[in-house]
């Protein structure tokens, strides 16, 4: 038996496609594209190549999207100052502030530039009011990486009404929302974390599995029940030979990459795995490229409220 | 083997105590009480009982606690004017909004209400902004069930890190803020509902079991793990003899109750869980007085923050 892989490049592209042409409406009517505030703080190399992604497939789509670059160096108050002045900027419908802050602004910086983003532009679905709606069923700016694997299980034909998942992770961004959205489609729900006894006994009652631990090859073949649907969330990079050896097994062509790269980025979820699950997402090509069509979609999503709330204000003067 | 009652009135008495000095020393303090504005919409029975419940506990222990009552026939704006000026009036700190509000009203008539409060006296916590802030895990106003139960769990030494919570109902206001507390608490959490599979064979793997279905003697043997802590959030009016007496069983000094008013208030769980239960919450008894006794703590709470507050505003000039 050997799982059906999950597509996600693939099915990113078809959602893009279909964006793109309701981007092009948007922009006609309102005579501007839907527009994109990044904010990038220092130079983490990670969050360089995150960026560039996500500005390629903005513009890409037929998005406006405007880096604001500040130093590894900046305050706290610079970041909020930016994020106040993208709150007020006319063409910009949507801000993503990129995670992780500098490590010296302390461990409340990011949630306290959250709590700063005017809920209507946040893009990212973090803010309390966004977090509060999410819960109460009535999102309207859901996080990107939680809706990229619901819509990627709907668009697969997978079940989740009268399913049980089970999360490993309770993380803001992705545990915690993925829970809510799989609650609100009814699935029943188990959320597991670093302090779970029996974590893969429970983890192999799952019809669902989502992995979300942030550990290489963390999730085995023990964890998983014949048939199910596994989704790996982690973007682990792997820099030891003999851990990318192990997780990959010897022979897989990505070994080649680790030789020449001397890192290779692998899952939460073995590859063992795929020998007992019934579908199972790949890393890379699974969630990501949909967490960034989440994204477009997000701010296309913000740039049309905006629109219909201000053809509103026009209507009833 | 017979189940400990976890005694929540007594806990409940205890709690009130304890508020009733802090609150002697904010109104030394402040030189006013925390202040509470209740607002009953219509003539609903249950909530006059509720209400008067309330008001007599705030008393009791040192608050304000004025009613506010719109007739039956009061449009959804009468209610929002309503809350528009509580939330401005000096003297209030909190604001609890009695549900149900009439059924002419719609369907979202109670969440625009809660949409309206100052999420700074939103004392039952429904606000999405401290529903965001309680999955973020910094709620300062935590939903008064939710935590009545928790504090319940803590106060009895029922370990709560490491186990496994089954919660059955999804609510807003008890179940998916349970299971936020509970995760919060490391718990592993599974939250169940009406299109829940095996439902008793779920319950039945938890070490903690929280029932708050709303519908009478629900939870049976079958669902309870022997020496499991089971905690009843059902409040049901059974009007039906036979159900009352198959729930109460024959020769319960309860069913003299029965027949004198013609109804009798029972659980979610039935009593035939006592025998394999570990702990147990009765019904009334349980639940219901730490609701009550989390109100007057959320009121002193907001009243605290609100000083705290003005007098930063006033050291800040």
């Amino acid at each position: 038996m050997s799982a059906r892989f999950l597509d996600g490049s693939a099915l990113a592209v078809q959602i893009r496609q279909a964006l793109r042409d309701r981007i092009a409406e948007f922009t006609a009517r309102a005579r501007r594209p839907p527009g994109l505030g990044i904010v990038l703080v220092g130079d983490n190399p990670a969050s360089e190549i995150y960026v560039r992604n996500k500005r390629r497939a903005a513009g890409e789509s037929g998005l406006r999207a405007d880096l604001e670059r500040l130093p590894a160096s900046a305050a706290l108050s610079d970041v909020l100052a930016c994020v106040h002045r993208l709150n007020r900027s006319e063409p910009h419908d949507g801000i993503l502030v990129q995670s992780p802050l500098p490590a010296v602004m302390g461990p409340g910086a990011l949630q306290a530039v959250f709590d700063a983003l005017d809920p209507e532009k946040d893009v990212d679905g973090f803010h309390p009011v966004n977090v509060g709606r999410l819960v109460q069923g009535r999102a309207t700016l859901t996080p990107c990486t939680p809706s990229g694997i619901v819509t990627l299980l709907e668009r697969s034909a997978i079940r989740i009404a009268g399913s049980h998942a089970v999360i490993i992770g309770r993380s803001d961004i992705v545990g915690k929302p993925v829970l809510l959205l799989l609650l609100q489609r009814d699935a029943t729900v188990t959320i597991c974390h670093s302090k779970t006894p029996d974590l893969s006994a429970i983890s192999a009652t799952a019809d669902i599995l989502v992995a979300a631990v942030g550990r290489a090859g963390f999730v085995r073949r023990a964890f998983v029940k014949p048939g199910a649907a596994v989704i790996d969330v982690g973007v682990n990079r792997v820099t030891d030979a003999v851990q990318a050896r192990e997780i990959l097994g010897i022979g897989n062509p990505r070994l080649a990459d680790f030789e020449r790269r001397g890192s290779v980025v692998v899952g939460d979820v073995h590859p063992e795995v795929a020998e007992v699950a019934g579908a199972l997402t790949p890393v890379p090509g699974g969630v990501g490229p949909l967490t960034i069509a989440m994204l477009l979609a997000n701010t296309l999503r913000a740039a049309e409220m905006r629109l219909d709330q201000s053809s509103n204000v026009l209507r009833d003067r």
